[in-house]
């Protein structure tokens, strides 16, 4: 108890180096996705490999097809501590349009916010603010005896154009980088600025387009309407079909692995200082929509939806065209919770497609993608300690969030490396990322650290 | 009997002199779309007016916000003769692409067909050398003692342009062109190169576009996705339930006004030479949708329809992307025949649409047209007196057909002048109108005038 005071302090005393530290990376317009940008890429990994040797690690910088991945190995004080790997991207967004900063994006500068100070800058928040919170951690721990766990950091140049680099990586560097039996991964936000999170499910995500075929080619409609099948009845009568009138999705076997949650959870959820009209009337709303008797969160975090994302067929212009269209598609998308098998209901949803098929209709179906939702065991050991920390820090229990999106990397954890994550960021809604005058809070960034300080600690108690 | 045979040989004698006239009327490049053309419009218009003169008629050009009209007037030899309205139009369609064309498409010339004889220019079919038909029977009714009917000639310059300045005109003459009791409009096919036709039925055309609206903005499928009601869903559920099982619309009250078939045009349809299989096979179809139990011919000619023409909501680029669109939206269509009534249906079809309209979905229509079907009466006298001089001439039962589409001017002459029209034309299916190479069969113009001979002398018997 000593020892991690004397660490949390040492974080408490060093704030302004910490601080000129985030600021010189902030300097680095690291933008991955302009090829006017790659030698600032580089410029990022190089600064970032240094600041870990600085702190007396291994580090290199490896090449990739894209913008290079930084690894470094930093050994614990203790031969047979836990062994975690810190995941983070050195790169940003475009600061376009730029007339709407109000300073320049790589002049990283503190101002007054709603929530206190606030670091101003293009990458403050997602990511470089968070990556350097682990960062700054671990040099407090230095500072004071060593770290607790084995750490392994993995920093990658391409997380803002989606990765592509990432996979080939982890299967190329797996034996070396599955030593780790955890990932942490700081590219999350606080369910408030008052209170932690750790995102613990992750939707699962399949698309499949369907394109329905019927004539050879347009027809006039007075000229031949009647006995021609017209294929925007067809995907009509298709998406129509999908959900009952309980807003649940009629696929069979479509809700075959979803779980009902945790009473725990469920009654942590009820309690979150959540307005749901607040929210629904952000979105032009009064009412929620989708299956009856469930929450908005439990909908959005727990439990799975069926989407029609796009949709044309026939005439799109101004006015009336007397038209038969020869096809018509539509983008479906699954998220998935739970068990739930992407592949499986993507099976379902063909046979659900081919079996609304009428004589002469043709079906062809595009595939877009098939990822199984991730889901943390709520009993998990570390889940557990990483909550108590966090709690302790905040002084207020952290929830343990779902998000209704997907976050690849750590899809890519779970598959290549066979390793579970823990998604623990001090990101807060409010901060603009991917917009003009992005901003992360002061207390996300100090505060931040000291959680760090505390998860690392407690994971190796 | 005597006397009418005497016509037909005048038809017969001077054949060459009629189609040097047609092709005079042929040479002049009266495309109506192109302002580069207006003269030739305007010389067209004058040479009808011409030979109108030249037949000792009464006839004038007169101007229109857009190419003139040429009205006429000839008086039968008997003053209680029944008065007739003659319409033709003497503009044609752009002769683009030209590189198609085996030779200039303004220098007519015979060639031969597989139906015999051609006539090989722009407009000889739509509509020249049908309106000339017309003409080239009351000049050999003039060289026998003159018309057994009144005849008013209407000849427009802008059908191929959707007959901007008719209904103005129309609404401006009624006193002066009521005066006929019917219309005679040459601009319809025969049945086939062999079987006249006369086309009784002409199917109405109500189009409703239909905006459905939920969240105020585009969402992301992840982040929303669940509690938030999806305007693709919304439109797809109207669009899947328009139709049953069997095919017919649900819409309440939509078959009111839908009448049967008299027995004896069922009969003739049933006897009509038509492939079902080669229809639907030219269309890559294997068998008829649509109502069950009926035929195709009655399918198109008959009944009544319901059609999406186009449909377009969310992301419809390549590939996926996780939106929940803000809108969608659809054109609708309905075809309508006998009695049916275009502004009920509408009205029954935006109830249909509201009734289906979730908590927090917004509907918006715009209309985009309402007329009523047409359908001259089975048992007009004036009907089985064409019939039966259409069967005398071509030796084979002239066929009571319907028009799956719409023929504008015919809706403007019943609800402009209250006056019923007997359409008849001789065209053929492969008369390649509107496209390079366009032909009239010889035979559709020497027995065209011919028939119309036999039609006047019936009409007046």
């Amino acid at each position: 108890m000593a020892r991690i005071e004397a660490v949390l302090n040492s974080i408490d005393a060093n704030l302004e180096a910490s601080r000129e530290r985030l600021f010189d990376l902030l300097r680095i317009p690291s933008v991955s996705t302009d090829p006017a940008f790659t030698q600032h890429c580089a410029r990022a990994a190089n600064w970032l490999a240094e600041q870990l040797k600085g702190l007396g690690y291994s580090a290199d910088v490896r090449p990739t097809p894209g913008h290079p991945i930084v690894v470094g190995h930093a050994q614990a004080k203790r031969k047979d501590a836990p062994h975690v790997l810190f995941y983070g991207h050195y790169d940003v967004q475009p600061p376009d349009p730029l007339e709407l900063w109000e300073s320049d994006p790589f002049a990283p500068r503190l101002a007054a916010g709603k929530d206190g100070q606030e670091i101003v800058a293009r990458g403050a928040s997602d990511d470089k603010g968070q990556l350097m919170t682990f960062i700054e951690a671990c040099r407090a721990f230095e500072a004071n005896g060593g770290l607790p766990c084995h750490v392994t950091f993995l920093f990658e140049g391409e997380e803002e154009t989606g990765s592509p680099s990432l996979p080939g990586f982890l299967a190329e560097h797996k034996e070396e980088l599955s030593q780790a039996g955890l990932a942490l991964v700081c590219d999350t936000s606080m369910w408030n600025a008052h209170t932690p999170a750790i995102t613990v499910m992750l939707r699962g995500l399949a698309q499949e387009e369907v394109i329905i075929r019927g004539p050879s080619h347009d027809l006039h409609s007075g000229m031949f309407g009647g006995p021609v099948p017209n294929p925007i009845h067809i995907l009509g009568k298709i998406v129509g079909e999908l959900h009952d009138d309980a807003g649940q999705v009629t696929l069979p076997g479509f809700y075959d692995g979803v779980p009902e949650l945790p009473e725990a959870v469920a009654e942590q959820w009820r309690k979150l200082e959540f307005n749901e009209s607040e929210f629904l009337s952000s979105l032009g709303l009064t009412c929620a929509a989708g299956e009856t008797g469930r929450s908005v969160i439990e909908k959005i975090w727990a439990r799975p939806t069926c989407d029609v994302n796009g949709i044309v067929g026939g005439y799109t212009g101004r006015g009336a065209k007397t038209v038969l269209p020869a096809q018509a598609s539509a983008k479906f998308s699954f998220r998935l919770v739970g068990a739930q098998d992407a592949k499986s209901v993507l099976e379902s949803f063909r046979n659900f497609v081919r079996a609304r098929l009428p004589a002469d209709a043709q079906v062809e179906f595009l595939n877009h993608g098939a990822s199984n939702a991730l889901q943390l065991p709520f009993g998990s050991e570390a889940l557990s300690r990483a909550q108590r920390a966090l709690t302790e820090e905040w002084d207020k229990e952290a929830v343990l969030a779902g998000c209704g999106g997907s976050i690849p990397i750590v899809g890519a954890f779970k598959r290549d490396l066979d390793m579970d994550a823990l998604m623990i960021g001090f990101a807060l809604d409010d901060d603009r990322i991917h917009s003009p005058n992005e901003k992360y809070s002061w207390t996300s960034f100090h505060k931040g650290a000291r959680s760090w300080v505390r998860i690392l600690d407690a994971l190796a108690a």
